[in-house]
């Protein structure tokens, strides 16, 4: 007698970020650049601690109500309008959610159909990919790489079908850094603006950027108003990553149908995670200077590994650093797992964040300067022994 | 130019219990019998919120594992097996989740092919339909009021067929306080147990019984469990609901998908969120005699409200009055929204749970007894005026 379970989950696959850390927590003075799991987390909850305490103290935590507290939503809505000129409304445009994980499965789950295509710019943060393949959707890539990390028009037009349904831009990009000029989003909104797609405009990192740039996002074009979901969340900005607490921004006449499947999903976000991130933003100074923090970082990392490596990108925001190891006749995965043994050193292969394997790895670099120089180290000596 | 959404997104509605409770927040001296939400969530904080401080302050706030935070983990298994005899495996066959409606989904997601169909004993929580139907499957009722409230082996048996996938039994049931005695499940366990269909258990109630009777359940068939699903949480038992953690239990084989589909929607549980959970587990006396609080409401409830209506549900566990109301010429909305109305108390109608009206409404009985009496006298005042 066979059970059989439904043919698109029997197909994915756990987040190898995950499983990386996993395997890095078996090891003694290891130095993990896995997670994307800021350091001074910490420093975040001595700040929230005293309000938090007299919520818990006077506050209902029963559940809220299913779009979040709306003492929350309508932060959140002051800071996306005072900070990214994004204007919802909080009773109706947006949602409190588990994560931008959770906002990343509703909306997929809302607007695929069996077969439907996403364009993706690849290499892209694990749980897209995973997210579409669940709910029998297609994911077509836009290979940056390959296209010397930049957004050209033809090569995106090409990938435009009747069967397209979204394209997903995260910008700061997870594992590369790249952010997306505003010559870039004009390519993206003049490839698409005739096709009835979606635009998911996943923006967790947009508070980390360098070089004095300012980014862009496609929220800054009206038209597309009424077919954009922006995500964005506390987990990087404010430090918070396990309080789980995301938002999605989007129009009232989609973002009704994303509540009612963020409902089914899990009734409401954690109350007591909820007041946390409503603390957080009475707080906003934790996050005016925080691309300074991963700037000095940025540099570091990146003016060491680029003399050992055939190819390092540049990141222009986030706190990854996406390298190429291909030429050392190791697979990606290989290259990463004799680094951990060899060296104590934790990092992610580039099979988490591609479907093929391009041979690169990602450092996760938020974490301590001198946790950093010491990974560095190691990873120059291991190259060196190659 | 029209962008479609997902055909079965586009048609579930959302839970008509927390519409009730929107609207009973419009009034003013309302008694509000919506929210199935224990009143002494309070008391909860006072005994977790000295270790829950020190966690805060001392241990790491990032993302946990997928599964959940191992301790948690290995609590909540020593805890099943003391208090239920279910053994499983914390390493591989237990996951922590965002409450239970979370593992509805994702158990829902994992093993739901679009047609397949779910055997639920109705009346039923909102979320099982809605989650069946998201995923594109197919509800099959089995109508506990047209079946004098028992489980018929001849009634069953019919329901069954080739595109059976589940059976799902909620015992302690929501919303009629029905629990399934041990002849009942053998029915369910004779009917099932030749065919591949996978049992779900939703046990969240399992600590409120009344009358002394032991709660039993199908995790008590050694055949059924390389198929089983138990689901379970922190909401009722430990009046932590909007802490939203929930947990799942299963074979491994099955888990390891389930696991999956959770990292998809949330990544993991919100980690303050978990680390109360483990807090509540080293005070089990929270629980021990909960029954006894909600069997004295129950008790009270039933006798006040049974002469006043043509059919009362004696509600033999959980803290839910499930009663007809449909020979006043009003359907259950129409009834509940008069009753709101007219005496400002706010109870949900039958059409939140079952897709035909039956004409009745649930009351939420877990608030305070004066409340309750305030609550029963003005339902008892409506009555006499129809």
């Amino acid at each position: 007698m066979e059970l059989k379970i439904n043919r698109y989950a029997a197909k994915i696959k756990p987040s190898m970020i995950r499983e990386m850390k996993v395997m890095a927590d078996r090891y003694e003075n290891v130095i993990d650049f896995t997670l994307g799991e800021p350091h001074i987390s910490h420093h975040t909850y001595e700040v929230i601690q005293e309000g938090l305490h007299e919520r818990m103290l006077h506050s209902s935590l029963g559940y809220s109500h299913q779009y979040g507290v709306l003492e929350l939503r309508k932060a959140i809505a002051a800071y996306c309008k005072k900070n990214y000129n994004q204007v919802y409304d909080p009773a109706s445009e947006i949602i409190v959610t588990t994560g931008v994980s959770e906002p990343i499965s509703a909306v997929f789950k809302t607007i695929l159909e069996e077969g439907d295509e996403v364009i993706i710019f690849s290499p892209s943060f694990t749980l897209y990919n995973s997210n579409v393949l669940m709910y029998g959707g297609k994911v077509v890539l836009y290979d940056m790489i390959e296209n010397g990390m930049k957004v050209r028009e033809e090569t995106l037009r090409k990938l435009i079908t009747p069967k397209t349904k979204a394209i997903l831009v995260n910008s700061p990009c997870n594992p590369t850094g790249k952010v997306f000029s505003r010559e870039e989003n004009d390519i993206i909104y003049r490839c698409i603006k005739d096709h009835p797609i979606f635009v998911i405009s996943d923006e967790i990192y947009r508070e980390i950027v360098f070089d004095q740039v300012k980014c862009c996002s496609l929220s800054e074009y009206p038209l597309l108003r009424n077919r954009l979901f922006v995500l964005n969340g506390f987990s990087k900005s404010f430090a918070m990553t396990g309080w789980r607490i995301g938002y999605v921004l989007g129009p009232k006449e989609y973002i009704q149908t994303v509540a009612i499947v963020h409902q089914n999903f899990v009734a409401s976000a954690s109350t007591i995670s909820q007041y946390a991130a409503l603390e957080a933003l009475k707080h906003e100074d934790l996050t005016v200077n925080i691309h300074q923090n991963y700037e000095k970082n940025r540099n570091y990392v990146y003016q060491q590994l680029k003399p050992y490596f055939n190819h390092v990108v540049l990141p222009e925001g986030a706190f990854y650093l996406y390298l190429d190891v291909s030429n050392y006749g190791l697979t990606s995965y290989d290259f990463a797992m004799e680094l951990l043994k060899d060296k104590q050193v934790a990092v992610v292969p580039s099979i988490a964040f591609e479907p093929k394997d391009s041979g690169y790895i990602r450092l996760s670099y938020c974490c301590d300067f001198n946790v950093l120089q010491e990974g560095v180290l190691r990873i120059q000596n291991f190259r060196k022994s190659l």
